[in-house]
């Protein structure tokens, strides 16, 4: 029993250095050179343990997005103001697009990924799928929206704010390191849309 | 020469009857509903004079849709005002956006197996694919937000408000046949940020 404790912990402990190894590497390299083996020295571990844990590279990128996306939710369900609760619905708004913009800039080629992974899923399908990412992050910008704005129609402001993120302009300009101007741009927006 | 040029009318003429026999049954009919066969016969003309002059059905909606954008840019550039030259610009803009979404509406499922023949080359070419038709848009709106609130960030605005049209939770909304209702939220949307 202490045997298989203490190997849960070790799994769970090379799953976090694996994550915090990539986290690192990506922040200093681009994705296209970020290799499972240099993940793996970088945490210490070998090139299997990665494999063990994560299935592929894709699986730990998605593990890590998965990751972030948590921690962010988190910290709008539950932590401080204003991008938690406790501010006016207008500061939160924009402590939240500020906030999602730098996830979105960190994430961009995951991202994209991830869309046209959607994307091609909604084809063969005929419909369109949903994203449960999305989907709460549009509930989150409609009910701030339907507070600071009755008289807008809060559904479809939400579509076009959290929308923006994944669209063509917006991505190419994260995608250029243009992360400032594209949060400022949305700050901007958000004040005059809420005042 | 005589006869050649009568056989150029008759194929123009043919071109025509086609695209507004297309027009006029995809008005009252979902698309899946509307064959080439429906449509030569509407058009009163063979089935093989209908492949002859699209080469596919694909290749006549794309015709339709390429002739739909061309006109819709016929009546932004020189057309009457407010959708034309010599309105106000937030009044232009407004036009602009309900034209839009009209077109939109119309042509949804176009739209949206454009969208996914753009992101999978994008995807193939692991970068972001130009589209025409939103660069020209998006060129219009940025000049109208640029005139009417030069402290923003024309461009960005302009990304954010015309990519909304392909944004997944807009096009569940058009395809739902709420074209007011999107036309409305849109209106609300660009008069708070021009004002």
């Amino acid at each position: 029993m202490g045997e298989q404790r203490a190997e849960r912990a070790d799994a769970a402990r090379n799953r976090r250095a694996i994550l915090r190894a990539a986290e690192e590497l990506l922040r200093r390299h681009a994705p296209d050179e970020v290799s499972i083996e240099r993940i793996a020295a970088a945490a210490g571990v070998g090139k299997g343990t990665v494999f063990h844990r994560f299935g592929s590279r894709v699986g730990l990128m998605r593990a890590l997005m998965e990751e972030r996306v948590r921690t962010f939710g988190e910290a709008v369900a539950g932590g401080p103001p204003p991008l938690g609760p406790g501010a006016p619905s207008r500061d939160r708004l924009v402590a939240f697009l500020d906030a999602v913009v730098v996830l979105a800039a960190r994430n961009g080629r995951l991202i994209t990924a991830h869309d046209h992974a959607l994307a091609t899923r909604r084809h063969a399908e005929g419909r369109l799928t949903e994203n449960p990412v999305y989907l709460s992050w549009h509930a989150h910008v409609m009910s701030l929206v339907a507070e600071a704005r009755p008289d807008l129609d809060a559904d479809l402001v939400a579509h076009v704010l959290v929308g923006s993120l994944h669209n063509e302009g917006v991505a190419r300009l994260l995608l250029a390191g243009e992360t400032e101007r594209v949060a400022a741009g949305m700050r901007a927006m958000a004040e005059s849309l809420l005042r």
